[in-house]
């Protein structure tokens, strides 16, 4: 409760200030793009299905805000890093578009995707565009007064981000096909799929705002780690978590035969791995799911999954005070780390 | 003849470091991710299907020639572009590996697309990696020498033109569902979907060649309106073309119902347009596309779209003399542009 008061200041601030930037690169004057447009807001959750304003509550904007925050903390000004931090958002939307299409998904925060109502063409059009417009989007922090120099760093490090983004999602999708695959390759997945991104809104953050060249590399160390963590613990959730909380059931990832950290640890292990390969061969049912739980704690995988979020999550925080000092527990992106992983109300 | 000849030692000198370029664009040391490099290679036509070096002909590369022959028309050393070079023409085929699955195409270049040989999931990101790895390619350019600020220009024409040629797909798509289209419209959405690339491809080079911003923004016009001018060329090809030319029969496009220019005259023109209507309401047999042919003479549609195809290529070298001055049709890039209307051999 406490820490939310402290940031509260700043999210009033910037969080409005962050959607409008993010209408202003998803907008065209030309009416016969309002559809394409449309379909854009749809997915940003700024209008329903028949392009008429709703009034959906906004994504946590985790990446952004991190972004702003990074920005600040080094001494910038957050009004340079608001189009970097609208390009980081629209791009993990376009990401998020996409994926719906690859994995067949057909809601997305209990709404339909965007292929589901549009088809999957416009869909996979609607993704490019946003993909583009996030460009757009970073290059108008030159018009804010960031220097050519920086706009292009910020740029090479959200560019390569991108490739990252792309390169996971191949491995995860390919991990889908594959029984053997082991925790280590799980591991250089997320760090695509996941990591990649939250580690270069700090960076682009930070690098806007002027740190150093040691700081940005040590931010992104730190944003990195706190992906994989935060990933990790999303990985416990998925098994274990309170359906109350995370909205689905527990054993729900087993039931999809996801292969999340904790379920890999237990494929993997010597012992156990050999049962749970035949148990879920086929069609898994409800007493299945109970029976994979059993051989997951026979296997220790949630203690191991807990374990290396821990770690994960240290190896962020050594890395926040490489780059802050003694600032770094007292600093709001500390505390906007501790509340994506619940540790504080 | 002649004309080719001049033309022979600069593409003997950069076709082959282009294709270098994009090689190192595309490529990742680690091996986990062969196989998702490997189907930008097949793209790419440097692969078969088994990852196995082919040795396809290349493609034209268009785009990136154009790129680094502005570059070297306005006192630009070509190698500095090759960056850039590379990007257009990786770009160009990332929207090739969309438009396939968007299209449900099956075949190109006579050989299986890339969503038909490995799904359309793998496909979609295979495109977007590329879309991404474009981008990155492009960024090469300050580590040639380019300075930060026109490598920054470079990035914003290349960007605005992936966010026009979105549009562009946009509206393509939209406009199969739609029976008015009209020929205002069908400009607009080539616009986007050939041309912007074309002027991208010419304003991007002369940037980086050191080209005045009038002289930039002179070339970029070429560029459009010569792209303009070549899609028309293939819009009447497409249905008088010579077959032997094309490798499509006469009539194909009428065939498709392909909405382009010929055909949107036609079906527009006050006395034609309701029995072309009416003729190509159903499934279209070749006695249709005969009598198709018929209504487009007595419309003066193919008049028309030569005489389009003729003012487009005119508003275009208009363009060139403006930013070339009397050189302008002695220039390689003139050359180019001719040998693509196919005007001398």
């Amino acid at each position: 409760m406490t820490v939310e008061v402290t940031l509260q200041p700043f999210t009033q601030r910037w969080l409005p200030a962050l959607e409008r930037e993010m209408r202003a690169a998803l907008t065209s004057s030309e009416p016969a793009l309002a559809y394409h447009y449309g379909m854009m807001h749809y997915h940003m959750g700024w209008v329903g299905a028949d392009f008429q304003p709703s009034d959906l509550p906004a994504g946590k904007r985790v990446r952004p805000l991190l972004c702003l925050l990074a920005c600040a903390e080094v001494g910038g000004d957050p009004a340079q890093a608001l189009p970097a931090a609208a390009a980081l958002e629209i791009l993990h939307n376009f990401s998020l578009v996409h994926d719906d299409i690859e994995d067949g998904d057909e809601t997305r925060r209990h709404r339909p995707t965007v292929w589901k109502l549009w088809g999957a063409p416009q869909a996979i059009n609607v993704g490019d565009a946003m993909f583009a417009l996030a460009f757009a989007a970073l290059q108008r922090a030159a018009d804010q007064g960031v220097t050519p120099e920086r706009t292009l760093a910020a740029l090479r490090t959200f560019t390569a981000m991108t490739v990252a983004l792309t390169e996971g999602q191949h491995l995860d999708m390919r991990f889908e096909q594959r029984d053997d695959v082991t925790v280590a390759e799980y591991i250089r997945m997320i760090q695509g799929k996941t990591a990649a991104l939250i580690g270069a809104s700090v960076a682009i953050g930070a690098l806007i705002g002027g740190a150093t060249a040691a700081q940005d590399e040590a931010l992104q160390r730190f944003g990195q780690a706190i992906g994989l963590s935060f990933q990790v613990q999303d990985d416990i959730l998925g098994i274990w978590g309170d359906p109350a909380v995370t909205g689905k059931a527990a054993g729900n990832d087993i039931l999809r035969k996801k292969k999340s950290l904790p379920l890999l640890h237990g494929l993997n292990d010597p012992t156990v791995g050999p049962r749970l390969h035949e148990l879920l061969a086929g069609e898994v049912t409800a007493a299945q799911v109970s029976r994979a739980l059993t051989l997951l704690d026979e296997a220790g995988s949630r203690a191991y999954a807990v374990a290396e979020m821990t770690r994960w999550h240290g190896i962020g925080i050594a890395a926040l005070e490489e780059a802050l000092g003694a600032q770094a527990r007292q600093s709001p992106i500390f505390t906007v780390t501790e509340q994506l992983f619940g540790r504080s109300a």
